[in-house]
């Protein structure tokens, strides 16, 4: 059972992104500086474009709340594209004159939908298919997570990410390394966050920070990953009843789903292969009314 | 299988009503008087309340559209709210001092969600649930049926619909007449959509009209009917395939989900629990390599 | 939000019907004396005909259930088709050798899917089509609405029905009178369930037994319709919140996707057409702390 | 948009598993050995357990295919439990005498759902959850995905897979390698097929034997990971319309709720961590009139 539906739409230089979110039980309060600090954490990485600097996206709720706090009725928001004037005769909706019409793009990117998506929308002008394949096509997406994450919140379930590796630089040495800080507070949230690259560890953040700049030196790019932390979670969510209910599923599938993401693990994930299963499972304990981990 | 998702939101004096439509092919020529000329059929039946004079709704598409066509991506567009300007306060989206705070609604209406909706919302003010409850929640559903409209128009089928009885004013003897007047050409869409009550019987109009203003008159309201016809429509729609494909259930489902709407009927509708099986059952017999309807 | 799923399959004449219904809650106690008390009622209309008193279906459970209560996993069900064993090669799975298989079906029958779906589905043989598009086909609609049953009676919600019209005989005058003699108790359960057509009043259902039996020798069929009663519905089911969350819409869809159905009205339906507003909306008033129906 | 439908039931020890496939086109030519030896693979796998042995799944058509072809209605299956006479008592649907009734099974393994779902479902008893959180609840999603690769042929696209890596024993260096050996034909479905750990390196599927014999000897089990290869994939399946309809996500989401799935990745994955962005990303090329990968 799915109690949340969302839509998104919005092209990454029309005027702007937007979305729905229905599903939201009425009474949530709903902080929009929440909202739109996830908005920034979208935009300021460390080494991103100048887009990202122009931009600074803010959330304008259309539908759905009243004094602060949800109705139960659909949630609807918009990001405005702050840079839509400049875009236009470009990007216009409506038929404009042949003569204000500017060239089209017909030259596809590597790495791209460009290719791809001009066959499958059978267009002369790339730009028809990758101004919704961008990244930006992610802002509603940040928008219905942070309320998703306030709803949670108000269950004790705390959200947060870092960054463990960029390029060759891991902050860690493995996964086990990470899994058994974090239940013992050696990883904290407060210890990421400030970070330009959101990375927990300085040194690392050094090697990863020269890393970036060497790279866009060298006019490439550079690959990554990042580890997100769900604290506080009650036992029970998600449902083994059908193929389609599973949580790991559900997570695999939504973040799989963000463009330029080509792995997604669970717990120790790749690490399990090399491992016997006993070295894998977590035992239960019963420590004195409360579960807790073995060991 | 269902191609098109729709989700809408938008309170009645909010800052407008949105929508977003996926699954819309691309390069679907798409014109915007069009869907402005149905949403002013929404507006102005005659004897509607005074907030349809004031609104004059348009389309503003946000998304999904360039250059005149879809792009395969979501469609996304809003439908401002005019008198928005007074309503700031009494629907702020953020909280607001107390006393700038209008006094609540305490007082549900009958013949509304007024009740229902305040109990199983858990709120001490009826706003919080009239507002979406409302008539105007379906002005995005016409964007969205006007965009099916036109992508049904490129494949030969045209919808059009007419008022058939009002009170006790009845423009056809039932709904066998009806049925017989249209395929013969007696019933064109061009008779009804001129009309303020669009009732292709001016005599019949006369008399609603009459009654309009006499219920009006008296401090009161009147029901009425409207027949919607589909021409054009190619063999094979929906299936019998699963119990929630068959078209006449989805059609049955999205008029009643219309606020108001009490009763669906297909063809004969009620009209044929009083026949036998030999008077309802349309054989079909082939006129020279062509389907036709005996009889 | 849709907590149940349901698919369902089967032909009229294959091994049998079956059903996957997943989402009811882990614990539920299931009768199947009441599930197979459906399935008789599905089957034993006066008139119906000679297929039905052969079948006499009983519902087989494959999955979801132990010790006669729901497990949260999908309840799996089959209906066998005691006529399986004389249908063997008309509708053998496997293919068959040409000279075992029996001739197709090439005539199309009038108010049959024989038409549409031999064009749709592009096949030569009618039976391809009609064996699903049979009122056979909601026998595993009838198990899951059972099973649904069992889950609101749970909850106080008792679901009843019973036969006011057929042909021209009317066991009420009106929608009227229906509605004001349940509440009051002049109308229940157990009057209409015994009867062979499940028609409350003995005089109107003498009338409607003889109408049967006149349409019968004539080789007719004749029209009819039911009331479906839900007593002890809590406030708030359903939702205003989007198009299809509506309860009265979900309703009817489901309704009207029953074969045979042409018409669905909710309350006073198409009553409420001639009708001024003042006489149609329920008042409600506080009845020393309970909200009741006003006059 | 989805085109197909599916739901399965069944528990481990129950009568069997079934499933029902809704969406599939008419006329398509099933064969019914090739699902059997898909059911055949999902069983035999090297140091399987010996459930694996006993069980020989073969799957029963009920519904939806006739003379060897798809009807377009929904295709209904099962695969019955070879060893169910033995479990009529531990996993009887009906209620039975408290005497006959087996032990509950209070005890939870680490690594299963047992403890999450008997706090979830609230039941003494582990075996209610651990029944259907099985791996054999992925009989029903093999015999789906056997029917859907039959339709998938039809349209030139090929679908195999192989073991790469067992502990620590690697077929091949790192993903790269595995990348350019197969459009290059050095790595194909028939080397690795006949294999009984479907490895298609030989060398290293002697070590991988000896790590599997080594970890059963010590109690153990041990982890691996497996590629999934797909060939002659159309241009432009999935879409990058709206969050859940991209390919990526709905292949992560669906492999992810396999039982026992830790990771996914889709091409390079998690090897293009420690990549610049220049070699990781495919230039396509025009080879006269053809596209094709550059380099």
């Amino acid at each position: 059972m799915r109690r949340l539906r969302l839509l998104t739409s919005g092209e990454s230089h029309g005027p702007g992104l937007s979305g729905i979110l229905e599903g939201l039980p009425a009474g949530l309060r709903v902080s929009t500086p929440l909202v739109d600090r996830d908005l920034r954490r979208r935009q300021h990485g460390y080494g991103s474009g100048k887009r990202m600097q122009i931009e600074r996206d803010r959330v304008r709720w259309t539908a759905g709340i009243r004094y602060g706090r949800t109705l139960g009725s659909p949630v609807g928001f918009a990001v405005d594209n702050r840079d839509w004037k400049n875009w236009t005769d470009r990007m216009s909706i409506e038929p404009i004159p042949a003569d204000r019409r500017p060239k089209p793009i017909t030259r596809a990117r590597p790495g791209h939908i460009d290719l791809a998506g001009a066959l499958k929308y059978d267009t002369d002008d790339v730009r028809d298919v990758l101004e919704r394949a961008s990244a930006r096509s992610t802002t509603p997406r940040v928008v219905a997570g942070a309320l998703a994450r306030q709803l949670l919140a108000t269950c004790g379930v705390r959200i947060w990410s870092f960054v463990d590796q960029l390029g060759p630089i891991r902050a860690f040495p493995d996964a086990d390394d990470i899994l058994s800080a974090i239940p013992r507070g050696w990883l904290k949230r407060d210890a990421a966050e400030p970070s330009p690259l959101r990375c927990p560890d300085p040194e690392a953040e050094r090697a990863m920070l020269a890393e970036v700049d060497a790279a866009k030196e060298a006019g490439d790019s550079i690959g990554g990953s990042f580890v997100v932390v769900v604290e506080g979670t009650p036992i029970g969510l998600g449902s083994s009843s059908e193929w389609d209910t599973r949580l790991d599923g559900l997570l695999a599938g939504a973040t799989m789903a963000i463009p330029g993401v080509k792995g997604v693990e669970i717990g120790l994930g790749f690490g399990s292969v090399e491992r016997r299963g006993s070295t894998v499972h977590d035992g239960m304990v019963d420590e004195g009314g409360r579960w807790a981990r073995r060991g």
